[in-house]
């Protein structure tokens, strides 16, 4: 399959100051253990069909500038079939596993959805077929129920029944192709799931409808015996003003509300992190503590912009303190790293699209070295330990064990000075902490 | 009392061109009524200790600026005494029939605890006599976990035994409070229940402190016969980075995890709800949607400003909608409109809390009436009625009534076109809409 | 040309309760005289283009929603010349005077310029035939340096020769456009004229370049005799991820520094304040205060969101301070109130393009109304000459006056006691003066 | 002096992983050559007395949690004369040479600025007296005119003549202790220069006050024979509304207005570069570009966190980009980098103080060998070189060298194709380039 991209595979090299991505991986080594686990198996990387094959890295203020080698292709359906044999190809050369993709990322809709899946079907039965082929996997698999003007007012929520019929046919014949390409997770994201002003909408009223939904989903899976996971996406607003799936504690207190915290769980995104004023670390833990961490999306946002940007991954913070969530997590069991991500607009070249995921899987695998080092030296564990070991015996542990009540923590207070409550309190350190951070990222990742 | 303050009593004396703050009131007449009650019974206003009282009007950057008559009381306690003089002579001249605080606003602390309730007490003791004596009311008591220093890490959450009893022990008094001032409410505002970083945060555990703390709480109140309702205020970050009730739905995440919701609702604040990226309306939609609703934090912010800065309310647009829902909730049950305001630094004067007070309550008093005849004449509710139409038979009745299956939904839609599907959509009108909400400000709020 | 719309022209009708945006104008009446002036003189109000006839209604997750009666015609220059029928209909319909468009809004691109200026010329010719027919202006005109992906690192900042080249040559044809449109002024938005990352940029070599082609841009003006006013429009962020053009102050330090601004004056944009963290407001007093207030667009944000919204306007507070801080500026000179706005993505119909510019004229001449009795009655004037009384006299009319030396002033304070100095400042009573803006808008607007 | 803290004296011992902050410098070398010059002429360190000698830690909802050594004097001047020793040995531990100071940070107020003056310069005398004996430098000092409320409304642009003269004579007598010193630079920040609301303010006026007042200061600057940098810092919003000196951008545009900009340079931060919505590096590069680059604060904010929090430095990206742009500019001359920073409100023992101040010198320190390296290695250099190249020769260089019209370069592009103008720009590569910072950041320091 050379004729189709000018690149070499993508192989480990280690990393010395100069190196380029692009040069090889220089943290990525698929095959080296972390914890006793292949990098690999840590780091389910996925592709995204959607940024990598479709975007044309359009913005609101400008049309597409990306130059792909499929664009020679004028036939819709004759296009959409080759974007499938450049996918593989470029998962192979990036030395990818998984990808992942809406089901309007492959094929053209047609007039009817009848027509739309027969489009569709085409395209599934190349992927089936390259898959056995080759070997790769799908993370997840999703349904545009956003980019359709007739889901203008939503798709579930839409205020409109005959939108809510299709949606749910949709997500029907998506579920089914999930099952045909044993999709590990099902994802719903609810782009426009959501509120443009509230002066004329029922937001209880599709908030049920959507639960609804979801259960006739899962009831629908059932049936045909599709077992992956699945997902919910959490973004607080864009496209709408506001989004039902604000963040990670919105979606749990969703999910609890209508019955649905068994069948569900998180697929999280940095970008749409920031844009609900937390860190992505933050979202992680959040769904973690929950026993809900599902999935990750590797991207990244630029805090001072208000809109999702789909960066990839370089910021090796954030990829450190994700990391060190998943691996207290044990892993993400069905879930994995999909690049929702998208090369900027001026990296409007083929060379791009490998640099930048090139660039941002060695991002993440830098990140998992640097938690693993953390975990195995307790750098964080140790801190933690230290900070609530008064719950470990005494009333602490009365309180941990509720073996006192109200009064008697009244008794034991009551007469105690200022002073001694002052030395009660412990110094958190933060800004050492901070620098150790700074010490474990330069020393691991320096050598 | 009339030595007291400079003012008159304040008096409905309506709207015309060119009357100020302090001629009277021009929308809040008590006895008038509006959907059948008493303006006064659905604007249950409240004055807070905290701020009218207390507050100096420091900020981050300068000292105090207030000029206040107490000032001249030297000692600590004799000051605190005469401010209940002065707070009941101030509800009286405002015609406001509640007030709210935190133990700490009334009284200052003592080196114990014991010492320290011995000190609150006496001031209480006033409070009751002036209370049987003029026929105030208290809206909400509450307890300050965070400004001694001895909460720097958190109250409830604290990961300090110690603090974490201290804590139990102060909010036991408060609830004792409660009782003897026959409080409507007890609100818990979790202002250090949060974290300041999550690398020497155990979130998870510190969640289920405070879980534990509530139940206590509640049981300690069903013990000594407080019936008063439970609320809990969201707020996003400030003072700490994170805090854990960030949000109407992320408390109800927590209320609902913890198996809370029975026995707290939430008492909101529109400058919290901007911080946390929504509009006011937007979060007391949520918690009216919830069944939660509680109480209402009569205050603003300015959303180009990224901390609270708890201004008097002067937004109409905001009033009206934040009423509409209160209305559509039936009213706040034991809930009312606290002013959790202050005077911007530059309005030092006495006369400026007088100004200040009244505005803030004309807003809502106008708000409430823009709202009540947008109710009567149906505006929203006939959008919305036809908005929704297509649940009301056909098959949107049988996705209502769950007589339909994902497969019935597809052979419903399956052969349907583009064209039709683009016909089941409907315009929201949403600038016809809003220009008619400016209809109803100006006509209702004009004449 | 009833054949067109099915709507009658916009005429005044008054307001009263229950009218709604489409019934007539009930606020906007052309003719009426304020402040000696009448309301169309003070109100030029002009259609944009690019939204009206061009905008489909996309955003970054869905394909366009609008329904246009144009869209039948297939071919592009056919339809482009239809286009102008429907446009100068609207205007007609709509009661406005004036129209903005950027050169691409009006024919289709060519593979050179020297085809796509042809095509251009053509609609030119049929547009300057209906301005001769009808008496239709054009308030400014513009060229779209930012939708072709040629321009993706800029036009006139482009690291690339050839792209700056044909920037200035495009700009050269859009000059001779106004010129033969009459054009009363020329509009520069910067929409690539940014940065992605600093780490590639020689943000001095672009400013230099933009500098001087500003210069032979208006080189080529005076040389063709084209008199129209010079605008530049600032916004912070969006496309790129920084514009040079940021807010007010940023635009006229750029145009100090480069000799710029005896040419240039600003045309300013509501959306675009929010997205730099001021109000639109302030940036009229900025531009104001600098003699640069050139024009202004008509359009609103949403404070809450983190990019360009282009909302119609329908906040009454900042429609009457920007049409105040507009009276103080004795009007526009050559500017007028653009409509860069477009109708929200769910207000699809052709009827919402109606709906939409009479609700948002309504709304700017609403507070045309409230702004000229605040003006009438010196309700900020007196405020303000009594505030800054104090440098009227004594040492304050020498510090005006120039007729004291910090020694001197020394000498005045130095013995000054604390309680003298606190007694010299005034409470600036805010929330009094935000209540009487409130009685001026709801009385002036509600009778 | 051992006394007065448990500390060591901090040297440097390199870094491995493991070494904490307290344990020695990791980074910084103090006479390690770096492109020929010293680490700590390049990165001319300064102590904070306002954070570190007077910071009690507070916020806005709570008490200072600060434990300081000199907190067990009592009376106000023999404390302020004990820190000026623990200043002084904090500098000789830390192995700091300069400091900065407001005059309200080291001596008490006076009932009159007479007695005020005299409080400050008994302090200011044993500063000298320390100075001589230990050749320590102040780097700047500057003064409140924010704290005490008869700022309320300003202090050079307050609307009250009173408070203007006072300001002035303040800042006299500040630039006399300047002068004494040997300051390096004299600051100014406005923190009350700005306004709460437009409704009551006359911005202009205000601005030509402080442009006026900033011209008599200069005078009086000459007068005294004061040699040292002005400096003026800006700051968007808090805690006023608006502040008058935005950003960098603004503050030149304000100097240009009223022909400051010889008097005086920036001293810029990077927490108020983000509140106004730009990285540091942007505001460093803004200053650079104009020549007005003069000093630096180091300290970091958090970009999802609305308001000023002065953090220790520890982002290793900002500390490198602000370092890299420092080199390029040649250093700072009379400049330097001053920790404008006060440790977390849990960070409260004295130790913090240490760890912080190590922690953030050893982050700049780190930040300066990697741009070094970048510098040295031509990496961004050449990058821009070729990205930039095609001006210089051809069209481009015609466009440089002002040897083209608008004519020309039409006639140069009006009949190239679509396709040879796309050809003409080429990718930014930013995700590779992103990477190689990684690069560069992980080998530089981790070695």
């Amino acid at each position: 399959m050379s004729e189709y991209y000018d690149f070499n595979k993508m192989e480990y090299i280690g990393n010395q100051k100069g190196l380029k991505a692009g040069d090889g991986f220089h943290y990525y080594n698929p095959d080296e253990l972390i914890q006793g686990k292949k990098m690999s198996e840590w780091l389910k990387f996925s592709v995204a069909y959607w940024h990598t094959m479709d975007q044309r890295l359009v913005d609101p203020f400008g049309d597409g500038t990306a130059q792909r080698p499929w664009d020679k292709f004028e036939d819709p359906m004759e296009q959409a079939l080759a974007k499938v044999d450049y996918m593989f190809e470029f998962l192979d050369k990036m030395n990818v596993e998984y990808f992942a993709f809406h089901d309007r990322d492959l094929a053209p809709e047609g007039n009817t959805l009848r027509e739309t899946n027969a489009n569709l079907d085409k395209v599934v039965d190349k992927i089936v077929e390259k898959m056995q082929e080759t070997g790769k996997k799908v993370l997840w698999n999703t349904s545009s129920l956003f980019t359709n003007p007739r889901f203008v007012a939503g798709g579930a929520t839409a205020p409109f029944a005959d939108i809510v019929a299709y949606s749910a046919a949709q997500i029907k014949h998506s579920l089914e192709i999930a099952k045909r390409v044993n999709s590990m997770n099902y994802v719903f994201w609810g782009g426009r799931e959501g509120y443009e002003s509230l002066l004329n909408t029922d937001m209880k009223l599709e908030q049920e409808h959507i639960a609804k939904f979801f259960h006739m989903a899962k009831d629908y899976a059932n049936e045909i015996g599709y077992t992956g996971q699945f997902l919910l996406e959490p973004k607080p607003k864009e496209p709408t003003s506001h989004q039902y799936d604000t963040d990670a504690a919105t979606t749990i207190a969703f999910l609890k509300t209508y019955g649905l915290e068994k069948d569900f769980k998180l697929n999280l995104e940095g970008n749409h992190a920031y844009l609900a004023g937390h860190t992505y670390e933050h979202e992680v833990r959040v769904a973690r503590d929950a026993g809900l961490l599902g999935s990750l999306d590797a991207n990244m946002g630029d805090k001072l912009i208000g809109w999702d940007i789909d960066e990839f991954p370089n910021d090796i913070y954030e990829a450190t303190l994700v990391m060190y969530e998943m691996l207290k997590n044990g892993g993400l069991a069905t879930g994995g790293l999909n690049f929702d991500a998208k090369p900027r607009r001026q990296s409007f070249t083929m060379e791009d699209l490998f640099l930048a995921h090139t660039a941002g899987m060695d991002t993440y695998a830098a990140g998992l070295r640097v938690a693993a080092k953390l975990l195995e030296d307790r750098v964080f564990d140790s801190v933690i330990e230290d900070r609530y070991s008064s719950f470990k015996s005494g009333i602490g542990a009365d309180f941990e064990n509720d073996k006192v009540t109200f009064k008697e923590l009244e008794d034991y207070v009551i007469d105690k000075p200022q002073s001694e409550l002052i030395a009660a309190t412990k110094s958190g350190h933060l800004e050492q902490l901070k620098s150790t951070l700074n010490n474990y990222i330069f020393t691991v990742l320096g050598k």
